[in-house]
């Protein structure tokens, strides 16, 4: 069976984890987000790429949400002392990831190759592709000017207004080797518990990705990142309103309508059931909230089984 | 009294710290070699700069002679898991310096100036200048084809055969800013007791250097690194004998010839005194093994008296 993943970083790590539990690490494939990528220190680092391959590698601090667990900072301090700008947390070993990548990427090399090969070294063999080799860089417009996601999240602790969303680079991009492909022949898409703006919707500001996904025979199901009016983690209810969408699983909905046809919500969301139905999503009420091991590999069976579920009707 | 030193990395680094001592920093000028710089996990290092800069600093590790004193290694492990080059040793505080270095350089900041930046970041108010701000790249040859400076020194533990030993880049490349000016105007030149080939030859190399010291009023002054018919430390005698030097303060003097006036030997040397005035070298017999910090600093005024007795007469 064919799993096909779209992910952002926190929460699809959560479900990516379960997944695995489930499906055969070569059965599945991820579709990760590169709108939140940065250059950091002369490094390109790919966040979401980073947080899945960690995840799956078993390396993910898991405390944090990002990064090596058990890392240490001490590149960090002295960059400090060469005035570098340091919001941007980068640990000792996580440095390796962002020197072989960008090392690779001057060498001409392209960002799916790199983050393939990453993976393999840290003995993932679930196939992470970037969505794009091209650069697709998410801009948050701000009254005071435009930020990068990066700087919107962790330097200004997404704390500032957001007046819109800009996906910089999305229309001339095509979405990386292998993309279209594995979902057109996937048995199963999965979008994962990620911000519809930041995480999933520069995946689908690739030209190519949606038509894909409307054509796709395979049950496209998703897991609603909102819970009780609010996101589980991350600043997705700003980013939703400014986009016009309810911060609920109907804003969810709304985002990935009209190709997703199932939508897993928490029980308190269970009243939005009706509202979702309206723009053509089933909804499904389940545990959704992951905090712990053994939730997310249950919500993972409980998505495949939702989506086996329609495959059989 | 404004000194010039010709300096390679770690005996170099020792008679810095004991001038120091003696000279307020900013009358000091450390001319660097660069031959040794390199590239590792796409980072430019200059490796004998850092070791003065570093040894400047207060930050050198002693015991090894290299690198940051308290280092950690994450980085460089994880980067053995993505296959790379570890025979280098890069620590993760060390990284700071290479990280800043590489990205003002792609950024189109000459060497020099990334140099003096560096140095003031770590408090160091000597003025630390590579010889060029162009590449000049020491290359060892061998049997089995050519190696740079620091695969022969540090991969090979320098114990493959030397058949010869080229500075790539020299014919072309200018002293780089203040180098030439500093020699001119300087009251005391002293060449430390670095390997003469590897370290004060890439130096002597560049064109306009040997000018500027057969051309300065300013006495100059050596310390052999030879002791006893062999180096300090690193690799000199081999490397010596290869461009038809003895390995002897001979040697040295032949190397610096007919520039250096005086250079300071062991007292195992004693002998050589009577061949090194037949080059027109003056000997000065002294303690010049610096095995701790009060000898540092005793040779440091031992070389500086001799520079001035010279001046006086």
């Amino acid at each position: 069976m064919r799993v096909v993943t779209l992910a952002g970083g926190t929460g699809a790590a959560k479900l990516l984890r379960g997944l695995v539990t489930c499906v055969p690490q070569r059965d599945l494939t991820v579709i990760g987000n590169t709108g939140d990528d940065t250059e950091v220190w002369g490094l390109h680092i790919s966040p979401d790429l980073d947080t899945v391959t960690y995840a799956l590698a078993g390396m993910l601090d898991v405390e944090r949400g990002w990064g090596l667990a058990g890392e240490t900072f001490n590149c960090l301090a002295a960059m400090a002392t060469h005035g570098a700008e340091t919001w941007f947390n980068l640990g000792d070993r996580d440095l390796a990831t962002h020197l072989t990548r960008t090392r690779a990427l001057r060498d001409g090399q392209p960002l799916s190759t790199v983050t393939a090969r990453l993976a393999a070294e840290l003995g993932v063999a679930v196939r992470i592709l970037p969505m794009s080799d091209d650069p697709v860089r998410t801009m948050i417009r701000t009254p005071g000017g435009r930020l990068t996601f990066q700087e919107y999240f962790v330097r200004e602790k997404a704390l500032v207004e957001v007046v819109g969303v800009d996906y910089d680079g999305a229309p001339s991009a095509g979405p990386a080797p292998g993309v279209v492909e594995s979902i057109q022949t996937a048995d199963v898409v999965i979008v994962c518990p990620s911000n519809p703006v930041t995480s999933i919707g520069p995946i689908l500001a690739v030209p190519g990705i949606v038509d894909a996904l409307r054509s796709t025979t395979a049950p496209v199901v998703g897991v609603s990142p909102i819970v009780g009016g609010a996101a589980v983690s991350g600043p997705a209810g700003a980013l939703m309103r400014v986009r016009g969408l309810a911060v609920s699983p109907l804003g969810v909905a709304e985002a990935c309508a009209p190709w997703l046809r199932r939508l897993l919500i928490d029980p308190r969301d269970r009243a939005c059931a009706s509202d979702l139905a309206r723009v053509g999503v089933e909804a499904d009420v389940a545990d959704i909230v992951m905090t712990d091991r053994a939730q997310e590999a249950a919500l993972a069976r409980r998505v495949l089984e939702v989506a086996l579920e329609r495959r059989g009707t």
